[in-house]
């Protein structure tokens, strides 16, 4: 029986390019919505997976739409009973199956306070469709793997093609109806994956580094290895890992590295040098040849992306090894120990 | 010779002291000037341990004082060039140095939107003070130990004493000067501890575990153990590693348990449960007779402690156990391997 989780995977360019044809409309009646309601700041519900791709919107949104981006803290809407100010914010619950009772919390009370209040979710019946003024739906079909994978790319897309609502860009436009085809390049460039991962099926502890708009790609390659495979995958910025936990890495530490090109890895090679220095094993995926060049093992990723829509494109070859991790481990994919699709925590 | 990080763990109760004698008018002053902007929001800044400080305000300035609380982003400053708008914002930089060129650039640049800006640091003459427009000192004294503990402890109380006057309410200025005297007994409570660590020094990865106001406090413990012993130890909230991560604690997979009374703590037995069944190694740091009981190792905290005040004191232990897992490995904790005190990363 072939991997749900690896046909999900390779699903994506399809899931993809549905959504630029059956959301655009809709994300552009949202844009002008809430552009109108011009919001202080946007603050964002999330669990899980549904949280890197709100890391994501930090960079997104700060960048291109010079807005400010809190990540919600859901225990005090549920547990401390004592919700913050979200009248002059726009509040996103990002959610595949709509059911997260904490992220429905924190945009029920949102609308509540009069703020506004955007759902995105696979779900149109679910109580965050319900408690939002405005939903966007995911249009990726059933997910039915417990590891999240084209439920991720599409939550990232959707947020790209409502930042470049917002900023009523037409290059941005084009831009976007590229990634499909980017994504299926980079499921192309990872060809020998399964060969790279037998050399890691001793290791138990990896690090992810990733870098401005691809500090999201970082965490979600980690959570998917931790996911699938059990391993303690621990993902950083690049700033961080060199502010202190660089000491841990030494003789044959498994580094995994996303560096796509772009203003974040102008000066990948800094870090390379360190992580030479300490000996590591690095897995890079790049697309700069310098780049692969000077690791262990390199996973070659398209040209041409540009840097904000870069993570779409990095995490895929990320969710590709960590497949494959687990299958070099004798491990099931598609059936990760203690863990259900819809986490009802609160 | 003695460790001066030693030293510095538990000179913590009279640096906490210091703070409060000394510094609580110029906090009622910055307060009341904060009041008059009535900000729409909070941004901080700060990296490593400061970052934690910052977690730490998520909860606090939200459930006290309904402030949305946003950590800056600050790539989208030094690398994006395009900075949010925090026009309507109270922008925070929090750095123990006030060096980092980083948290200075999004100071900078709030205080240049016109928005209002707060310094945190150790330093009066630091650039971080200069570029905002109050600067609230944190009264240490001079921290030599490259890994940072009472600069940590003296930046929760100091965010505590400001959240309590924005508020205005002279119950939290009682319960805040019982504290010097909970971290004293707290350092009591560590008598064991040497011993304990015995115990761990195979041990090679952890799992650090928070919730509420002490999802800070896991985090900050990991960094210690990790910048002083190498090891890898992944914080995470109770929600977060049932939503998935779970799957990688195995039989005698070592998880800390940072467990103080409080609402986040009501239904922690379910977690004790999981982690029973899948037979890790647990060590809590608890006033909770029933949590200590469960546990392989418990560390016992003061009873009493506000839960809002309770992350000052729950890191505690953790430092003394970083130090001595540090000490039991043969490790010099006062010099870890590759860190200096200040990092100029951007």
């Amino acid at each position: 029986v072939p991997s749900q989780l690896l046909h999900e995977i390779d699903e994506q360019p399809r899931a993809l390019a549905r959504l630029l044809s059956d959301r655009s409309d809709a994300v552009r009646e949202a844009a002008k919505r809430i552009r109108a309601f011009d919001p202080a700041f946007v603050m964002i519900a999330a669990r899980g997976t549904s949280d890197n791709a709100a890391r994501y919107a930090q960079y997104l949104f700060g960048a291109h739409n010079h807005l400010g981006v809190a990540l919600a803290v859901p225990s005090l809407y549920t547990m401390y009973n004592a919700p913050p100010r979200l009248d002059r914010a726009l509040t996103i619950g990002i959610s595949q199956s709509g059911q997260s009772p904490d992220v429905v919390s924190v945009v029920a009370e949102a609308r509540r306070q009069g703020g506004a209040t955007l759902a995105i979710t696979n779900d149109a019946s679910s109580p965050l469709a319900a408690a939002a003024d405005i939903t966007l739906l995911l249009s990726t079909g059933a997910e039915t793997s417990v590891a999240a994978t084209k439920t991720y790319t599409n939550q990232l897309l959707l947020l790209s093609m409502l930042s470049a609502a917002l900023g009523d860009d037409r290059q941005r436009d084009d831009e976007l109806a590229r990634v499909p085809e980017a994504v299926a390049a980079a499921l192309t460039g990872c060809g020998d994956i399964g060969e790279i991962a037998l050399d890691f099926t001793s290791a138990g502890r990896f690090v992810v580094l990733g870098r401005g708009f691809n500090y999201c790609t970082a965490f979600e390659i980690a959570l998917k290895m931790k996911e699938t495979s059990y391993v303690l995958a621990e993902p950083y910025s690049v700033a961080d890992l060199l502010h202190g936990p660089v000491a841990m890495i030494e003789y044959g530490f498994p580094v995994v590295v996303v560096a796509p090109s772009g203003l974040a890895t102008a000066d990948i090679g800094d870090l390379l040098e360190v992580l030479k220095r300490r000996r590591a094993r690095t897995i890079a995926l790049s697309d700069r040849d310098d780049v692969l060049a000077r690791v262990t093992s390199g996973i070659r990723l398209p040209a041409g992306v540009p840097e904000w829509l870069s993570p779409v494109v990095a995490v895929v070859p990320g969710q590709r090894f960590a497949h494959a991790l687990a299958t070099a481990k004798g491990l099931d994919p598609d059936r990760p120990r203690d863990l259900s699709k819809v986490t009802l925590t609160r």
